[in-house]
């Protein structure tokens, strides 16, 4: 009981945490960076981090953590994955789209794209989020998908689940770092210096503040093993969709 | 048999990862940084991510997972808890000196200090790292230290010690992406451009990648049930330093 407590508040703590980073990117990127567009310009380039936080960490996050929470336990299996699938293929086409926002930007202003340490990262990170949702709809959500691959790619989709947040999280602190460097300048664009912690500074690091201890929350979930979803017995846990009943 | 080869698989993954990663940040900094000295100037600043990237990346991440060794289970814990504290103690010495080389460098130059994220997130990494080992010390090694207290200390500890490795990728990859920025800035400062990838920037990313590899085999040792040390009876883990006969 006191661990179902336990849960129920870090998951309030994630839900809140997660709403508060996509309001703290949202309005950031409207009241400092001058609100959004879908035209090459900068303001196209504001859609980039609010639709990588919303989908890769959010998301992403939330997808994550859904089998964890108990009142879902007892019921039907089946409902539960579609939405796990779901929540994460919204994750991945904002994550996409988010990638489109910032090439486009770059094409249209014939700047270079995937030089930085931060787009590396990035790239990565959505690539093997990609292959991990194609991978997990193909073995566990396609009836056709033979056990023993199910019970091969389990273990492999859940510690890869937990390193895909790990390296949204830092691609998201090192792009934010990267943009204020970027957009105060001091003189040179006149805005305030970054040095001089002007209040657009203040909100966007703790903005990377909170992505950062939302991240560690959702790792605390996943990481307890008392609440993990028990399985009826192993084998119903492997079992393909169509046979999904437990 | 089958678990123990692939731990140690991934520990000689982990000190590999964890040597290059000390070979490429040192070869950046003498080849492309101008080398080292401890003198206000910048070549006291590239102190700072030598000594971070061995602190609080490599020795910690191999200072964690001392306990998973099969090699140290059937010994007694003593010498390794003093070996575990021990090269957490030379980690947190090696970080504390890499916050000196950059606080001395900003106000040798009269830059203001602790505005970036990449500094927040830092300086708080620090911190949570000290805070960590006096706590395990008083906790785990002193004899004084009540059994109620360690046996509250010890999930915590394993927790925090996994989120303190996260903070440090976290920000070793937004402080080797912002050191590009700035040292990279094509004609401005003489150099080739960061966008253009020239050498240094190929291996400056590099490196940033394998310290998030490093990081993910870390926490993949970490988390893994099957590496964890069997304690004798779950007492004797927690027992005091000079009652410690496990």
């Amino acid at each position: 009981m006191r661990s179902i407590v336990s849960f129920y508040f870090c998951y309030l703590l994630c839900l809140c945490l997660g709403i508060a980073c996509i309001v703290l990117v949202t309005t950031w990127n409207s009241k400092w960076r001058g609100g959004f567009a879908w035209d090459g310009s900068s303001l196209q380039f504001n859609w980039h981090p609010v639709l990588m936080v919303t989908g890769l960490v959010v998301l992403y996050g939330n997808g994550a953590v859904l089998y964890r929470v108990p009142l879902t336990w007892g019921q039907n299996k089946l409902p539960w994955k579609l939405l796990h699938a779901g929540v994460m293929l919204l994750a991945l086409i904002c994550s996409v789209l988010g990638l489109c926002a910032v090439f486009d930007f770059h094409n249209a202003n014939k700047t270079q794209n995937l030089y930085s340490l931060h787009s590396w990262i990035g790239i990565c990170t959505t690539a093997l989020f990609t292959l991990q949702w194609v991978l997990g709809l193909a073995g566990f959500l396609l009836p056709c998908s033979p056990m023993s691959f199910r019970k091969l790619l389990k273990p492999a989709h859940v510690w890869m689940g937990g390193s895909i947040l790990i390296l949204s999280v830092v691609s998201c602190i090192s792009g934010i770092n990267e943009k204020l460097f970027f957009a105060l300048k001091g003189t040179t664009n006149g805005t305030q210096p970054y040095a001089n912690l002007p209040p657009e500074a203040l909100v966007a690091n703790s903005f990377g503040v909170l992505i950062v201890l939302f991240g560690l929350v959702i790792l605390k979930i996943l990481s307890n093993p008392h609440w993990q979803r028990q399985e009826a017995s192993e084998d119903v846990s492997y079992s393909p969709l169509l046979q999904d009943d437990n």
